[in-house]
């Protein structure tokens, strides 16, 4: 897959205006912003995955801050939340899904990147997953949460199942466009499920705090 | 301008000086530390911004860890915080006065290696305002406070305004020197006028917790 | 000495396992955290320190991420505190002392990669101490306490004495085995007599807060 193509530059710009609205409006929930903490947790959310994937690939600057569009996008979305605020709770839903779109292609373009790049089967997965979940994380350690990723709910799981499904698609020689597609839409299906039925992750036994 | 002169790196030195004596205070005064702890919050205040422009623009080892200057001028501005403690609570103002001098600092010299290094117009912005308030921010997360910059005041935004000025120069062919000094006098004037009145930047419309 | 020797990658390989091990279980203490937030907080405190080291470095991919027996041992460290939680505390002490090994391991062969690469002394020292306590603190952020290693006990402090000393001896002529081997060996017996004793680092003066 030719992960500069006019189509899936649009699918990774349209991924990271998700990302920055809905990490933008999750930093307006939980703590007391001004104008540049909400953009700034908004662009953090929706680049900041990949940088950390470029970085340990060792390819910088990192492409969402070379290519001007990232920052561009990632900033309107972050606008958008500071404008419309939590009026946008309405939408909370449709967000949601837009959301999970992102975590999918952003998995399986990072685990896409990695092999691109020359690193192992585990190591694409975990690039994969870096990539989709690395920005949320970053947000959440800016506002003093602990990072909903390590704690609730499907939201690391699908985006290391569409990373393993694109990698094992590739090393099988199936190409790579089908390989993305099978696992952006595994991911996909998974995560909105999680929402829907707010399946969690097992938990440690013994853990008395379990509600 | 050449940013290895000898008047260049001993305003950047004095600028580490200062983010590291306020950088270990603020952290004093907010969490229980050690003598570990107090320095190492105070040279990462003063050398964390320009680590992570380093890291973000490829231009590693970061320079503020190649030359051991920095190290020492940073470790040497922790230990005078932490021998001094908060006693030094009565130059809380002429030190305030000096951390404005280093955010000005920072931020021109921060764009000014981004253009350097060939990075487009708003990169170098943001790089900018990263080197500026990036130690800062990392010292807060350590300590778990939400990062003053994200919350309160005018701190990103003289760095950014001070950044923009020093690219918007260097675009208008005005050369590196005036562009810069032009930059870093009106970062350091806002930042001063916010610590002076108190100014805020702009909230999320409908934030009942607004004081 | 080699660093790619068979015995120095065991002595490597048990460093991580008791950093996953131990760093998952302190987690697990802390937050209320599923198996994904478990096996990834034991796993970056097992490879979060060498990351950093490396990405300063400029040796990146991170060598904890190039070899995919690293990531494999780091993973079984977490999802064996995941497996047996809390049971493991009987096992507190000797944990303590894996703990410690780990320590003193990651503190001198941080320091001694340094050196392979060329940095100066005092830069050689402090990746020692990042390699060894970079891990935990990442951890510590994560589940939102305030990193152990900037506020209790002799932990940042065996680690700069044991990568002082392999700098010291290595600049001395002494060869990399015997002081690699005393420098891992000081910083071990200092942390073990810290955790014995509970031995504190000095505190700054006025501390009201000191219990």
């Amino acid at each position: 897959m030719d992960t500069t193509s006019p189509t899936f530059v649009a699918l990774d710009l349209l991924g990271v205006f998700a990302f920055a609205l809905n990490g933008a409006l999750t930093a307006i929930r939980v703590a007391r912003l001004d104008i540049v903490g909400v953009v700034t947790l908004g662009m953090l959310t929706a680049l900041g995955g990949g940088m950390v994937r470029d970085i340990l690939l060792d390819a910088l600057p990192p492409t969402t801050f070379r290519d001007w569009r990232y920052l561009t996008v990632a900033a309107a979305g972050g606008l958008v939340a500071f404008v419309a605020g939590l009026s946008l709770d309405r939408l909370a839903r449709p967000i949601l899904v837009l959301d999970a779109a992102g975590l999918s292609l952003f998995a399986v373009s990072g685990a896409l990147k990695g092999l691109d790049l020359g690193v192992g089967f585990g190591q694409a997965v975990i690039l994969g997953a870096i990539t989709a979940v690395g920005g949320g994380t970053l947000r959440d350690v800016l506002i003093r949460e602990v990072p909903s990723v390590l704690t609730s709910g499907l939201y690391a799981i699908p985006a290391l199942v569409g990373a393993l499904l694109l990698v094992a698609g590739d090393r099988a020689g199936l190409g790579d466009l089908p390989s993305a597609t099978v696992g952006a839409v595994v991911c996909f299906v998974i995560r909105l499920i999680g929402v829907r039925f707010d399946v969690q992750a097992p938990r440690p036994p013994g853990d008395a705090r379990e509600a």
